[in-house]
């Protein structure tokens, strides 16, 4: 087995984490942001020390290839170099960065390889400044149009998303996009933003999908009183009923199945006065599993909910949902097979959060590779995994990709 | 017994129903908006066509007084005419219209009467545009100083309190204030604001007080997680440890006693974004009784709210409260007298809501008279009670004053 070098990855993670650094172990490093930009100067650096060639397409998805044998299609890996704000220095760039250490760990060690690799920046992953998540590689794949995605404003200012790219200096060609003529298989490390693997004392989590979920509104409406003059019994408060809905909710969903997931993520109440009696409450419901047949329970669950609540009408909206993705499963063999032979102790699971490669999977064969979080956390300054846990999913990868380079 | 007017004080309803007029039926008559000067100067003008003396005070309260024999001391009645955004006709408006009724019945039907008989508006009763409520009866009652005041600005503006009292052209003299020598007690008409006149099917309340209330904040503590990464029995989820706590506190205060309210009326939660488990959450108790040992019970409550709800800390923070406020029995007496007389179907009660009256009382024999809300409402633009109502209300007030002025 091939192994890379633990200190060039932390090296690697530590440089990077200069841009947009907080000054207390996070980063915010917005998609288009100075900081995003620099980050990607650095990269570009780096890769052509390698003798790596750095292309980006006209939605500033960067590509970086080393060459390989004429006429092979090539093996792409990587993530995004975007942050949320207040984020950490794993999520995203450690996909990049692990990709990267794998070209430079053939390339000095002289590794035989007989495709084109590929390191892959792509634009806009988190959605912290242009909404939606995975922008980029959702115009890639189609789901959605670029014209539309031109005009998204940024948050909390007035710059476009198109007027950010054009500005960015990283425009390249469309030709140069991600496709299935020139490209093989797309492999993503991540770190797992959850707590499993780290609970159960696991190296590597094999990622075989990502689940699929519904997205849910559900809407109380009472009638506003006076706190003071408005006796309990003649009440119709939209915040009780909305409180005795999230608890049905956790004892109806927590019956159905121990790996199905469940958030009551954000919640709005009217007129949101001390001293009136709430008339309206909305809150929302995340729900995931990898069954779909488990969240057609969810649903049933949500339209059976008593319509009438403390005397408040209960509705509901049907956000956007997606189905399961399933990996492919010759590339999820070779992720297995690399952690077994390497001795790490791994299991095979979906992922809960959405990755780009999640749209890449309808293009390329695709797999992810997760690496243990500290406490589960992702998306906070005190984001953490270990330099061994970065050295193991970068050896995973760089073992499965040269398996995939020798067989596909 | 005396009757005043009942298309007089429906006609002053409707013509005072323009300033502000939203055209929905309701008004926005925030205090010393062009809306409320224009009021103010409509009552000016009516008062002095009734051979009233109009005077101000340094904080812009209105005191128009129809002369009594001299070295008495005089009668006070009113209330105020500014409005909440999008409020009703009737909160504070019917106060001061059918205060204004009761002295033209006496001026127009020639009634002997000793006193001199005043009817005051009082300045930024409902604390809509400049907090707090009851600002200018808590200057005069010493709970607020002037200088602290003056300083507050508008909501959604940049204009003081003091620039705005400055700019109104009522601005008096401070020696005009209520006071104990020159006054001799206090009467405030209003609606209920709430259901159970109109519940139980009668036509006046007798106040004999403004029920005590204390104010918490509650609070939980979690830790933020992913959505769709964070099993859920791994999750330390703010805002279903506040359901469970509102849940709790229905449970407990509900059985407390059956004249107790409490209302958790505001929430607010962090990240609040769908696909993150919520770290934090506030949520607002409002609880009032007359019996100050009963809100010593809810106090109990609240200190014994388990400190760990579902892995969330729990903790709570109290703003402020106030005693119970017992109106002056031999004024009590008086309206429980009119409205039997008058053959009015009516009982005892207390207000759930705070009055310009709860302050007065500290310096001089005070009451209140409620009439019917429709469904209970206030604040609201579909406010309403019917010309009958407004007529017995008037009637009571009328007959009651006269009362006192005969004994008093």
């Amino acid at each position: 087995m091939y192994t890379i070098n633990k200190d060039r990855i932390t090296e690697k993670i530590a440089a990077f984490s200069k841009f947009g650094d907080l000054g207390n172990g996070g980063i915010t490093r917005l998609s288009l942001s100075p900081e995003a930009l620099q980050a990607r100067a650095e990269f570009k650096k780096r890769a052509e020390a390698l003798g790596m060639t750095v292309e980006t397409d006209d939605i500033a998805n960067m590509y970086a290839t080393l060459p390989g044998e004429p006429g092979l299609k090539r093996i792409v890996m990587g993530s995004h170099v975007d942050s949320v704000r207040s984020g950490g220095n794993y999520d995203g760039i450690y996909g990049v960065l692990s990709s990267l250490e794998a070209v430079e760990t053939i390339v000095k060690n002289n590794i035989p390889h007989r495709h084109p690799l590929t390191v892959m920046v792509w634009t806009n992953e988190e959605g912290a400044r242009f909404e939606p998540a995975m922008m980029c590689s959702g115009i890639v794949l189609g789901k959605f149009t670029k014209e539309n995605m031109f005009k998204v404003v940024e948050r909390d200012g007035t710059v476009t998303f198109g007027e950010a790219l054009e500005a960015s200096g990283w425009v390249g060609d469309e030709k140069n996009r991600l496709n299935k003529d020139d490209y093989l298989c797309y492999f993503e490390p991540h770190i797992e933003q959850g707590p499993v693997l780290e609970e159960e004392g696991l190296e590597i989590g094999v990622v075989e999908g990502v689940v699929g979920m519904v997205n849910y509104d559900i809407i109380l409406e009472g009638q506003s009183a006076h706190a003071g003059t408005t006796p309990q019994s003649y009440r119709k408060d939209a915040l009780r009923a909305a409180a005795k809905t999230i608890m049905d909710l956790w004892e109806k969903l927590g019956a159905l199945d121990n790996k199905l997931v469940f958030t009551t993520g954000q919640i709005m109440c009217q007129p949101n006065v001390h001293t009136i009696v709430p008339n309206y409450v909305k809150f929302t419901l995340d729900s995931r599993h990898q069954d779909m047949d488990v969240l057609a329970q969810v649903v049933h669950v949500i339209e059976n909910l008593p319509k009438d609540v403390y005397g408040c009408k209960l509705s509901y909206e049907e956000h956007w949902g997606r189905k399961t993705i399933r990996f492919n499963d010759k590339m999820i063999g070779y992720i297995s097979k690399a952690a077994e032979e390497l001795g790490y102790s791994h299991k095979g699971m979906y992922s809960g959060a959405g990755h780009d490669a999640q749209y890449v999977s309808e293009m390329l064969p695709a797999v992810m590779i997760f690496i243990p979080s500290k406490d589960g956390l992702s998306h906070t300054v005190v984001e953490y995994s270990s330099p061994e846990q970065l050295e193991n999913g970068a050896n995973v990868l760089l073992n499965a990709v040269l398996a995939a380079d020798a067989e596909m």
